[in-house]
């Protein structure tokens, strides 16, 4: 019986492109495995993967009775609901641990880098199996999205690495062109509804038994966002009743200026004053430098919740 | 700073070898590392360190504010008391996902072999690091240890490779014989008290909310325990009363006959009759084959409690 490798609710392009090139590297190993995805694909990873002339894994979003493979993701949050009714066989992880638990031993690749495709890559060495050059560009990409092209405070010595062997087995020699090109494609927030949006790339933490959900948008000008703030305000608290979330912030992120605009819908503002040690005026505010929401938002919201 | 390295509570050769080892490793990659322990050296440990000259890591209990790798281990139940207070840089273990959680990434090499010396010979190697002779030759005794000279069914093709490459760096011909020399030591347990025989390898469980303690006893021949059984009985309900355990089992397990003779004291004793299937007269039971706490005997708890 095959065995089932995905990436987190929501997916973004490194959990997509790493339940592919973790499946991948499986079959090579002699394991049966099958890619999969548990919600739509985002315009940056279809993108890509028609750049590269893959086809979207199947979605799937009940696994009870199978085994799996997670990648990019280890949260009961971020898992699918019968996720105590599979067998975890491994993870392959660049988060905080979370609080998924198994009942047996697994294997667990959890490095602190900028991109699950990194370990991916580090596996395929580790291994000694060759990857086939249009996957590499795939992989390529995934790590140029998570680091957001090398600015990301999350991005290190590791990724650039991977990153530059990766674009040398695609052959592509402007691979930060192409970064660009994918976060122009990225910025496009005009053709998708103001749920798209907070919903593209959005992750729930079961924070000292609260729900804090976190979207984040990157584009490389944050004047789109302009005119659609109080919208995007109004769906942010329609998925805050609807989820009995506690708190649901959106990182609208300027990946040229490098910082983020932060929109906060929250039961208690105080909080996440508290946690950032800044002012909140009209539910927003302006955060410099900061990019990545496993490192720069998330531990600080761990500390006050 | 120093990051201090340590293995679970009550900790076996694996845990204090295995803080040596890795410790020896980060520190050659360049990072300054101390391993420490969270308990008393058990016999067999102590055989080992003097057989090739280390000493014990020192007793360290509390690391809060605190950096710290974590070895042989990811469950709360088995962690310092004031874990949350310590960042966890990392985790070297061959156990199920426990429930320990962190607030910021990473570094976890999780792999579902026989012993996590055999993880970190494997670290040695990915980092192409030479490893000491008489170092090799205690990460051989923790392989043989864990695995019961590989015997046990969590031994791994991984775990032989490792120990008999080890055996080679530590010039070591006959490693079989060292392995049944470290065995005798084990099985002697008439110099101590039923207490400590309890709590020589003990560790806890978080199982649906409930603790349940599980010891293991390895000897050569069970008979050892023939006129002792009451008084073990006897420390194990003091055991359950004191830490307010749902069930305390004590595995005596015979490496010879390859079985274990499971007592048992536990609140709902036709839990334990369930997750093995068996009859249990006298609070006792001969599981024949059954060698392995983490995959013969946890599994089958988790599903009932």
């Amino acid at each position: 019986m095959a065995t089932f490798i995905f990436g987190h609710t929501t997916p973004d392009t490194d959990s997509i492109i790493g339940a592919i090139s973790l499946s991948y590297l499986k079959n090579q190993l002699g394991e049966e495995t099958i890619p999969t995805r548990q919600g739509e694909i985002n315009p940056e990873t279809k993108f890509i993967l028609e750049k590269f002339g893959y086809k979207a894994p199947e979605l799937k979003t009940s696994y009870a009775g199978e085994s799996v493979y997670l990648i990019d993701f280890m949260e009961r949050s971020q898992s699918p609901k019968d996720i105590d009714e599979a067998t975890i066989l491994g993870i392959v992880d660049h988060h905080k641990l979370g609080d998924l638990t198994t009942a047996t031993p697994l294997e667990m690749w959890v490095r602190p880098v900028g991109c699950s495709n990194t370990i991916v890559k580090q596996m395929f060495d580790y291994y000694n199996i060759e990857i086939p050059k249009e996957l590499a560009g795939m992989m390529m990409c995934a790590i140029l999205s998570d680091t957001v092209i090398f600015k990301s405070p999350t991005c290190t010595k590791e990724d650039t690495k991977a990153c530059k062997e990766l674009a040398q087995i695609a052959q592509i020699e402007d691979y930060k062109a192409l970064g660009m090109e994918m976060f122009n494609v990225k910025s496009d927030v005009l053709s998708a509804t103001k749920r798209e949006l907070v919903l593209r790339d959005f992750k729930d933490f079961n924070m000292g038994g609260k729900k804090v959900g976190v979207g984040q948008l990157e584009v490389v000008d944050l004047s789109v966002f302009d005119n659609m703030k109080d919208e995007l305000f109004s769906e942010m608290k329609k998925l805050k009743e609807e989820g009995s979330r506690d708190t649901v912030l959106l990182m609208l992120t300027d990946i040229i200026q490098e910082g983020t605009q932060l929109l906060v819908v929250s039961d208690d503002i105080s909080k996440i004053k508290e946690a950032f040690g800044v002012e909140i005026e009209n539910n927003q505010v302006w955060l410099p430098k900061v990019m990545s929401r496993k490192k720069q938002i998330i531990p600080f919201l761990e500390k006050v919740f």
